[in-house]
């Protein structure tokens, strides 16, 4: 594996899904892969899961791991072309990248959406600098429209707790308010990876919300919040910020604050006694209530703990293919 | 061991102490029992010494270490439950702490005292939320109202320089004057500790700065610094504020700015030619002068080196009872 | 090695830029040397390559390493000696210098000038009392007024890139303009490095600009910036800041923003089709147009990749001095 953005990446599912288990059940088993080998962590934006689960990964393995917190530290880093650079910004990003990349057998990115220009986050335009001027593979922390170390974490999860007399569980991603704008990268992926996984997919947000289509496929949207949880399986709530699919110009912003959104009691109630999701940090009060997230339903410390995991697998394919 | 927050929690100090001047003679013989074993170092605030020697200790013993500022890289996190998280802090502690806790097998925190809320601090409310959720033994890097690591470096330096002729050797805690309000952290553990060894401990302070009675036990208090130093082997000088035993009110204020407590050459000169000790940093002119922290009989870089050893034994005790 | 600032501390430059290649070739087989060694590295000020580069080296060579970032998560140390401390500053370097030695084996600091005091800075009072009071080996990640390991990395480059049919080919400092005063610590390096090596050196800057003669020595000074140009093999660009050596109270400022020393195509025109090299990081537009720090001449990206070597170069020699 050469980079890792998209479920595609990762080939079939299964396979990845099996592979996940078997480091799970013997974590230290592939440190020989990784002897000599170094991970560059290169972090744009804050991260507490990401950060300590892909770093614990990496020495699981027999990396060794050097964290670079961009803003702090370093430098700040200019990404466009041709301009004089006399303002704070004192290095380019087409230096930095090879320079970093000298040291390192892989980086890993994060960089989240800038949420003011939907052409610039969607092209993907630092983390696709990366992967053209690095030579090394590229492993996503989160970009500005992807999460997919997320995404599969969730999908082992998701697996782990199989649904008696379902052979394909009933997976609702619902959009629930918050007080911040932001990103699409999560419910992104968690849409791109279900939309491939053994699952029946449905979407459920107020109208404008309408994710990219490049991620939603063909799943299935319902506005009925209501509608959707029904007979629901899993539960999967996350807040994102407009993505302007239907309104350029709504792109990043905060269209609705809509608290019958928040996933309480009531709503867990219209399921199938579903398990409750999220990929944290979670805001309690807006996103979900108390009872619920502390619920024996709630599955958000299993799916972090997978981050681990999903992690290992990843920088283990890559590792092979160095 | 489980936890390490009190002097207790060492058990028989005799044998502790001998524990550290083995580890201290050969500190990398117990790689074995740290392979493929994690710590996670939380800091919550600053640190030079912690942070240095934790991190070492952890390397001695072949361990994995991976360091979280709370505060810069990562999120701001609530403490309290039953809130509507629509201000700054985006993660709760109750989602954040099992989550760092299944990346490692050992936390070490430190959460200094907020120092406006004594029934807060002296609760330990942020440290015990780990003990209890996160299923992992947990280290004291410095809490609201205890610094063990210290405190048992502290110990090891005294074992390391006994008086001629004395079999306890007297041990004075002398408060002094400080620019800014500080916890009583140090102070207490010092005092908790002294209260258990082999020595004769005296404390002195002005009026009102009395240590909270489940710390200061039974030890002599002598308000008059003089009287306290005279004849001492061992002079400890910290500045605390106050811990609001006779005035709740005055809980955390500066209620004396003394300089005539500063420890200078005419203090030392009532002492029996005292070694001079200070947990460090210190702020010289105001707690000490330069010529005492300077002379032969200052301690302070050796107590400062055997924080190395405290954390080592501790570590070492921790991933005994794995 | 037990100390690492000047061309001197390396001794014969032929014997060290063979054992960098040696290193380059293998830079894995001294592993048994870094065994239970830390390398300790302190940053007073930001840094990206060193950071990496040093980071690298130190574990390529099986050492444990240690970051600590002063400025953040740390505490703000004292520097000068008798004061009354009670400003921000929160402990002494006194204290903090040999507390951080305690911890390790080497220590590496990064130290910029304050470029306010030119005494100040080219007396090196912080990293010399590094040296006095560490009892450590200490090596220079750019100090007030050296940047050794960059200095060496230049080298190595320039040594891997013959000149046809030029025993000693012609290498040229130049100055380029930028919007910030920055030190003179990687032209005074470069320079004193230069004098030593097999090459025709010279420097060219406006008049003002003239660097210490500890530093500049013997080296041709040509004040025409397009003569100095004239037949160069190595273009090396950097701007500083006025060194104050004709006029003291100019120390530390920008005397010239004379862009027509920005080095562009037309400047590389009249050399012999030289390599262009720069420290890094550059401000394009500024120091340099794009098309020729992006040209195949362009050595800024070997020069980075050869900062692991030049670092695992010295702290191997340190090592084995140990």
């Amino acid at each position: 594996m050469k980079t890792f953005f998209n479920v595609e990446d990762l080939g079939d599912l299964k396979v990845a899904l099996s592979e996940a288990q078997e480091v799970k059940a013997n974590r230290y088993a592939y440190q020989e892969l990784g002897e000599n080998k170094t991970l560059l962590m290169i972090f744009f934006n804050n991260s507490l899961r990401t950060r300590l689960s892909t770093q614990k990964a990496a020495t699981n393995l027999g990396m060794n791991v050097i964290v670079l917190d961009v803003n702090a530290g370093a430098w700040k880093l200019e990404t466009e072309r041709g301009v004089i650079m006399d303002g704070d910004k004192s290095e380019h990003l087409l230096e930095a990248i090879p320079v970093m990349a000298s040291y390192c057998d892989i980086i890993a990115v994060r960089s989240f959406a800038g949420l003011t220009d939907r052409e610039q986050d969607y092209s993907e335009a630092i983390v696709n600098q990366f992967v053209k001027h690095s030579g090394k593979p590229v492993v996503a922390m989160e970009t500005a429209t992807v999460h997919p170390l997320q995404a599969f974490a969730d999908l082992i999860t998701i697996s782990e707790h199989p649904i008696k007399g379902k052979r394909r569980p009933k997976v609702v991603l619902t959009w629930a308010p918050h007080c911040r704008a932001l990103p699409q990268a999560v419910p992104n992926s968690f849409a791109q990876w279900m939309n491939v996984a053994d699952v029946d997919f449905v979407i459920t947000h107020p109208k404008g919300y309408e994710l990219d289509p490049k991620f939603a496929g063909n799943a299935v949207v319902e506005y009925d919040q209501k509608k959707a949880l029904e007979g629901a399986d899993f539960v999967y709530a996350k807040n994102w910020s407009c993505p302007g699919v239907a309104n350029r110009a709504d792109y990043g912003k905060i269209i609705s604050d809509d608290r019958s959104w928040t996933i309480d009691a009531e709503h867990m109630s219209w399921t199938n006694d579903a398990y409750f999701m999220h990929c944290l940090p979670v805001r309690r009060g807006l996103i979900v209530t108390d009872d619920v997230i502390e619920s024996n339903r709630s599955l958000v410390i299993p799916e972090a703990a997978n981050r681990e995991i999903s992690a290992e697998v990843v920088l283990k394919r890559v590792l092979e293919s160095l």
